[in-house]
């Protein structure tokens, strides 16, 4: 691979979306070749299973089921555009990849960290992020920036109680701890200005060196 | 679980979902309660998967992802539908399961058996089946009623070349006599009469174990 590849995680409204635009559309001025997306990412198998995992009205979905979806979603995607992109020696700015299933599905939903990561390891093979910015915000917070934004749309998630944010949160945490090397923590409560700052000055460290 | 789950495994044409539903009737007649299902089995997200799956259309989809929601849509099924009916102390005649994904996604696809069993185990836990009635019909064989029988509905599967339904063959073999146990062979290139009584039979045998 001669690409990079960086995928951005957080908790809801921690403004980690807003941040990839912004930080795509610094690098391509720097002069990158940058590829912005998201997991699904236009890619029409990825879409339908993303539209079966984000439906409201499916609440009787399983946590074994939904990570299963997310793993099959990611394959898609990363198949499809992430490797082809990283091997045209792209940056690959990706909002969500592995973390978020671990901090979701394996911690927040009690599905084990291990078995979780199993099925990841299953669905990525050798395709783990060079690079992770983890976008670090207090639940209360980014729940409140996501109300107060009546723009977004609600998805099924939103709707979780306060305590799975609160245990994705602490997930993030200790995944950032274990894979210190990997992971990069931004302080997102911070300004808009200062977050973008900072975010900036770890993609440049880490391109520079 | 009071209940019994047999599986229905087999390749293409060997007239299994048939079977089904005969040796269904035949127990029901003889006064044990049972379900018939096979994997969307009416599970709303379930059959959305299926969907995804079976499109024709969908020629661009990685072996991993297909293996990855055949588990979830196995996953949802069993949660919603066949482990409530165990519990009841129904007789469960399911058609295809685990060993569907190992024969077709394992061996024909080239995912490997052990990777295609760890993500099964992630979405069966504890529910392997009782009992597993493969029906034994060569490719060709197979592949031939189905044409003639213009009735059925192709898929996406239908399509595939010989060789990968030959491959699915020999997998079918291979985990037959690594799970004896469990695994009965049906010969279904007989008459329709003499499949019934034997697979009737191997019913009869275990219950009365």
């Amino acid at each position: 691979m001669k690409g990079l590849f960086v995928t951005f995680e957080g908790g809801e409204g921690a403004g980690k979306s807003t941040m990839l635009r912004e930080l795509g559309e610094e690098l391509r001025a720097e002069g990158y070749p940058v590829l912005e997306t998201r997991e699904p990412g236009g890619i029409r198998i990825a879409e339908k299973i993303r539209e079966v995992i984000l439906n409201p009205s499916h609440m009787e979905m399983d946590g074994r089921t939904e990570a299963l979806l997310y793993a099959a979603a990611r394959r898609q995607h990363l198949v499809e555009k992430v490797v082809p992109a990283l091997e045209e020696g792209k940056i690959v700015l990706c909002d969500r990849f592995i973390d978020s299933s671990l901090a979701y599905q394996g911690v927040a939903r009690g599905l084990g960290l291990d078995e979780v990561h199993q099925i990841n390891d299953f669905a990525i093979e050798n395709s783990m992020p060079d690079l992770t910015l983890l976008f670090n915000i207090k639940p209360e917070d980014g729940l409140a920036r996501i109300t107060a934004n009546k723009g977004r749309e609600q998805n099924r998630l939103d709707l979780e109680h306060i305590g799975f944010h609160e245990k994705v949160y602490e997930a993030y945490q200790k995944l950032a701890s274990q894979y210190s090397e990997r992971i990069r923590i931004i302080e997102a409560g911070q300004s808009f200005e200062s977050v973008k700052k900072d975010a900036l000055q770890v993609l440049h460290t880490y391109l520079s060196s």
